[in-house]
């Protein structure tokens, strides 16, 4: 990751899901383990808000640092 | 989403509701297993506020996005 | 709604409260079940910090749009 | 509340905290059920992380109106 | 707390701890149940993840207090 | 810590995870006591939420102390 600069809200929107998945793994880095829990968060409504927040609060960062596309 | 322009504070408030499913679609794309969680989450208090957070925090970027529609 | 300015704080505080409403009726529009949920969370003290949070986040929002009623 | 202007940041910070139990009083207006409510929150190490989450938001606000008191 | 200006980021973070505990202490003066309660919340991952939660929202108003150290 | 300021977004987003962490250390000191709570939040869906959550928030006070490597 080089820079926050995307080309649309819909890339911006991209980057913050990356972003949300990169905290995860650096904090539990095997990917069999991610995907068991996989399993869990995305039948579980709380847990896909939780995800959907996480990801609200970088694409909030991202918007700024593209002066929100204007 | 190719902008994050909206002409009321409605639609910015529309757009950020939308924000919040994008994120849960990602995540999750089949749309029967979204059906069946949004049982759960749509009868139960705590599951709605927390959606009402994630709006929340979509509407403030979507706000700055359109200089409060001043 | 058309705008986010409001005369003084306390009327920007009750717009944070309306705003923080509107998620959830538009996740749950049946007001029977709203009038059920109310019971439980107006009588839950996580329910109600988790309430106060969203509206804090909509406050910081209006308050912003308001340039902090100077 | 006509103003969020407040002499040093801990005066700010006691706005926060009167803020972020407006809008629980707003929600449940029954001063005995919040009595009760008290007992428990007030005795629940992540009920209080929850109360001091919503003062941190409330402080971020008031802090911005009052240009952080510089 | 008459400032919120700390010579180093470090500093800040120290005032941002502070700050999370002083609303914990407004709730809950009694310093005895708080040396309970830090029994249960120091030993709970969940409940570390929320003080670090509540430590990143105070260092962000810290940080532009202090213009980020520039 | 004397400077939020990074390289690149990569290194921002690695200061970020470093400083939540610093809040867990700074209330738990007891690295063994921290290496056992590890192995359940590095094991659970939500745990690694919420820890992703605290990181997306200090992402946003380091990629504006770096004026979002414009």
């Amino acid at each position: 990751m080089t820079t926050l600069k995307t080309e649309t809200p819909q890339e911006g929107f991209e980057l913050a899901l990356k972003l949300s998945r990169m905290a995860v793994k650096a904090t539990q880095p095997d990917s069999d383990v991610l995907k068991t829990l996989r399993n869990h968060y995305a039948n579980n409504a709380d847990s896909l808000t939780a995800v959907s927040h996480v990801v609200a609060v970088h694409f909030q960062t991202i918007a700024a640092a593209n002066n929100y596309w204007k």
